[in-house]
């Protein structure tokens, strides 16, 4: 790509950053966690319709894609799951293809009273802008769109098919970049803006999630020691998984990626419920799970391990070893993937193209990062054979409170992805 | 109480008894656990009001009781709390007045799944009512009414006043029965019939509730380590309150009465509830203790024990260090009490009156328990110079699932609280 372009793609990054913010701002106001996305995707149908991308909303039909490799197993119907996807449709398709990828539902806000300020009334100070959302991954979906109007605004379209998808459900099961997949949108590399200090993300975790039922033997407390807890029995399995995690961590266990992390893989008791009656043995208890894996270690040997874990401590419990825990998936299913080991040629040319376009936007070299979460990437990377760069801004407490996201780090990830955008595609007349 | 009295008693309590049990499986009915008590306390005043007694139903006021001793901290306004009194008003006045109380309220059925057949379609099998409330205590409610019942089929009525209260609130605070002393009910002597197997209970414990908040830090599960887990933090605290309960527990803190059981006073986690997600490191949780303390054991002791203990673990914490647990009262603060301390000759008189018609309804001298639970009688014993017999029907599983009370027992009840009534009171020409 010319320099003249470079600067001028980046010109008009700098150009529309205001609107970029405002609609930033306006994307993150949306409380799309999941189950209630429709407004913000509705939006986004709008904000794609009215650049005149082709648009394709729909809802996800779990039939057409639970017997795909990747899907997770749900608890709940998929009655309010709308996918969005804009497309530009090449008129002289000489450049590859890509697709920008980016999930619109965010995590719970968790107690609204340990925000500074509302979660979903997003402000900006000092140059971050703060909300939930704001910046996983919301800041990407800026990015993406915005990359696209600054080549625009130079006259230019990308000379290659682009798929602008805003997807649903990356928080928890990745069912909605699969539902992509199977209907059919592939192209020859995937970009999807996480949050990750505007470095290369090379291998991410798979994740497990999982719930435990345990049952108790309710009485009045006044007769205790006749009952049995159903809560307190959870603390014993909960340190059994803990030891297992542990042991998955271990050196010998981890494959180069993760080689010099202690702790890569952690598990998480995100959730936890039980009981009745503060004077009735609790007669329940359900506590849910995350659980991490490494790139190439295989859930079903995961699972069966798990389940090892939990039945094996449950037998050590007078009343549980008659009555044992259920153990229900109900939602990430996630293999992990390595970027790293993908030796295709369009692998090597789409990092070669990123690393340029960041060190255009940033001044520095593309730094290289091994994740302890999970991304979409991995539906596009080892279900589709397309490279997926994961490569977004600079966020803060994300998952917490008070997330905020770098309002210049999503300007320098804008220029870079206008500038790939211009190189892998190539470009044409508008 | 003339022999013939006796046999006239029995025999019209047997003659009723098909009555009695529809009345109570109708009452059983009734879901009436906290905040749903009004249809069931309308089912009652109805009853009594067919009966001719003068009716009192009021809604509790906490502005009246708040100030008393005895008040239990109560987290939700009491709308929809109503007592129900029907009292007879002696024309001779020449016996002693008595207060016959029962508390209307049940616990939480807990998961349905876990029940034979539904907790509030009542049924009779082998002699036994399942029914949640059954036995806990709405069989002692109908043995009130119908020994009561029982008199009137003989012509008769009692020669002291009677009120006879269905109160709610029992199985939370006491603030039912504390709301019918405010209100200015007084007798000479008080029966509760709960379910201890046609016991005479002794002593009981007093019981505290509390509920303690946790927070985390949350973050990205990704970032575990750099986040604190609010569920996890409350396993050591949980740890730490068992520790306790051992000590207080020990022989050397033991009273007399429960000198013989190892461990009377037992700490309940009954309810817990934490996070919002599985992939974030939970930012909150909330779990639910009961726990017991002996008869003379001081609750503002107890409390300042509790705290000392919580938050003495929760600064071995790095984050709650500096974000303290918080400890929240919302229901019992409730003494022990016993009967056997009371030197009273009203005490003395009443036991005897009670243990004479027991033998007669049962052949076997009157057992002395000392119960491992609290009920209302603490209010008249303590805060009323009251004696408060507590004798009732057995029952098991109360608090549990498939509760059931043993028809023949409370048939056995209700002829010793006939004969008591007789002999306690006296009696008059209807």
């Amino acid at each position: 790509m010319q320099d003249n372009l470079k600067e001028r793609l980046c010109g008009a990054v700098d150009e529309g950053f205001d609107r970029q913010v405002a609609f930033l701002s306006a994307l993150t106001a949306y409380p799309s966690t999941r189950g209630n996305e429709q407004s913000a995707q509705a939006f986004m149908a709008d904000e794609l319709d009215a650049r005149g991308y082709e648009l394709d909303c729909w809802q996800i039909d779990i039939a057409e894609i639970q017997h795909l490799p990747g899907f997770s197993p749900v608890l709940d119907q998929y009655e309010k799951a709308i996918n969005v996807v804009g497309s530009h449709r090449s008129k002289t398709d000489q450049g590859r293809s890509l697709i920008l990828n980016g999930h619109i539902d965010v995590v719970p806000a968790g107690p609204l009273d340990m925000w500074d300020s509302p979660p979903f009334e997003p402000r900006v100070e000092n140059g971050w802008l703060y909300g939930r959302g704001g910046g996983d991954m919301k800041a990407g979906l800026a990015s993406n769109l915005f990359a696209l109007d600054a080549l625009a605004a130079c006259g230019l379209a990308p000379g290659g098919d682009i798929f602008f998808q805003s997807v649903v459900e990356e928080e928890c099961t990745g069912n909605g970049a699969l539902a992509c997949l199977a209907r059919g949108y592939k192209a020859d590399a995937a970009l999807i803006p996480e949050p990750f200090s505007e470095h290369l993300v090379t291998a991410q975790l798979g994740v497990i999630w999982f719930q435990v039922h345990l049952k108790g033997l309710p009485t009045h407390v006044a007769y205790a020691g006749q009952g049995a807890n159903a809560i307190e029995a959870a603390f014993p399995i909960i340190r059994a998984l803990h030891d297992m995690e542990q042991r998955w961590n271990a050196a010998e266990n981890r494959p180069p990626e993760y080689g010099h992390m202690d702790h890569a893989l952690n598990l998480n008791i995100g959730k936890i419920e039980g009981g009745d009656w503060t004077s009735s043995v609790p007669a329940w208890s359900v506590f849910d799970v995350r659980m991490a894996i490494f790139p190439g270690q295989s859930i079903d040997a995961a699972k069966t391990e798990i389940e090892r874990v939990i039945l094996d401590t449950a037998r050590e419990n007078a009343f549980l070893r008659n009555s044992l825990p259920e153990i229900v998936y109900h939602g990430f299913h996630a293999e992990g993937y390595a970027l790293s080991r993908d030796s295709s040629v369009h692998a090597a040319e789409a990092i070669a193209a990123l690393d340029s376009a960041h060190q255009t936007a940033t001044g520095h070299a593309l730094v290289r990062e091994a994740i302890t979460a999970t991304t979409d990437a991995r539906f596009f990377g080892l279900y589709a054979d397309t490279p997926a760069l994961v490569y977004g801004p600079r966020a803060e407490a994300i998952h917490g409170f008070n997330e905020r996201v770098d309002l210049e780090s999503m300007r320098r990830i804008t220029k870079a992805t206008a500038m790939f955008i211009g190189d892998w595609c190539g470009t044409e007349e508008l």
